[in-house]
């Protein structure tokens, strides 16, 4: 259970089965909504290194981060295209906007919020994703978001050790207490549109 | 010789001697900024990807320049750290900028000219790191650079068959032969700070 303890530092609040009864409804949309999401994940971790170029470690772990990403991309973009689901672009459900209208302007705090929002994300897609594998009854794709999981689960334990590397331990639990409880609360209420976030 | 042919559409005139002895005097700044460039390459790659996320050839082929990319970020970034060069902040060379100014803002020219730069960009660092594999007296150096200097090919020959797939011939060609005036005549003076594309 190594991987739980980050899972409780960052999810205040569990995925409802409104969610997963919407997501197992729409699994074509849900996968083509999660290659949006891949794909950003990686612009996400590719625009941290061009914020903080001389933060030698951030470079280093986020250079990796990014190369999983763009392979996950690869993957469900492969899924999609065995399944005869173009590519398009989807509308996205308001919660990374929300989250990122969270992330305070003046550093070093952006650093920190931009850090814990990832790490947010990352471990709301880590929950999400290990609920299809469990609930999916489609076994290629059980198998692949139980894969996935694991990745993403290294990527939230990422961005928390970035965190605890630039900032005070103190400093990020509160901030991430106060993130926490905004990101439950954005997805208290299911978004109508089946999304990853919604 | 089956790379020569794409070099010669894209590149009007070659690199100067003047450009290689500025680099070679000033390895370890040239170093630091090919770092900066690789993840910039990354990060055009994964724009493109954003803005046209249907076109599946397009986010199929740019998916592996990324990865590629990060890949050369990543060994560029071993060679700064084994030589003790610390990652930082570099001002760019005004070659991109000027370069970006080309693009015209109306699709489909707006996809056009962006393959085109980007294709332009990529054979211009194929040629200069062939030149630093030739001149370059540091093997380690050298074998480097040779290595890259394939990959950079490769990508040149993506940008080129992008827009091939999405566009008329002529109009590339007609298009190419404008950015590749002008790319030539931007490098035409050496701008005094050494970098890849000074
Ligand atoms: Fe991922
Ligand atoms: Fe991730
Ligand atoms: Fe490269
Ligand atoms: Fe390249």
């Amino acid at each position: 259970m190594v991987s739980s303890l980050p899972t409780i530092r960052f999810l205040q609040q569990p995925t409802s089965s409104a969610w997963v009864e919407q997501a197992l409804a729409n699994l074509n949309t849900i996968l083509l909504d999660h290659s949006h999401c891949e794909r950003k994940a990686a612009g996400v971790a590719l625009n941290l290194m061009f914020r903080y170029p001389s933060s030698a470690k951030l470079v280093r772990m986020l250079t990796a981060i990014a190369q999983e990403e763009l392979e996950h991309f690869e993957q469900v973009n492969q899924i999609l295209e065995r399944r005869n689901i173009p590519l398009a672009s989807l509308a996205p459900p308001p919660y990374g906007a929300s989250l990122n209208k969270q992330i305070r302007r003046e550093e070093p705090d952006r650093m920190l919020d931009s850090l814990l929002v990832s790490g947010l994300i990352e471990a709301r897609s880590h929950e999400r994703l290990g609920l299809l594998a469990t609930h999916c009854e489609d076994q290629e794709l059980a198998k692949f978001y139980r894969a996935l999981m694991a990745s993403e689960a290294r990527h939230y334990g990422v961005y928390w050790t970035l965190a605890d590397t630039y900032f005070e331990r103190s400093l990020i639990t509160q901030r991430l207490e106060e993130l926490g409880a905004i990101e439950s609360q954005i997805l208290s209420t299911l978004y109508p549109q089946p999304r990853i976030h919604s």
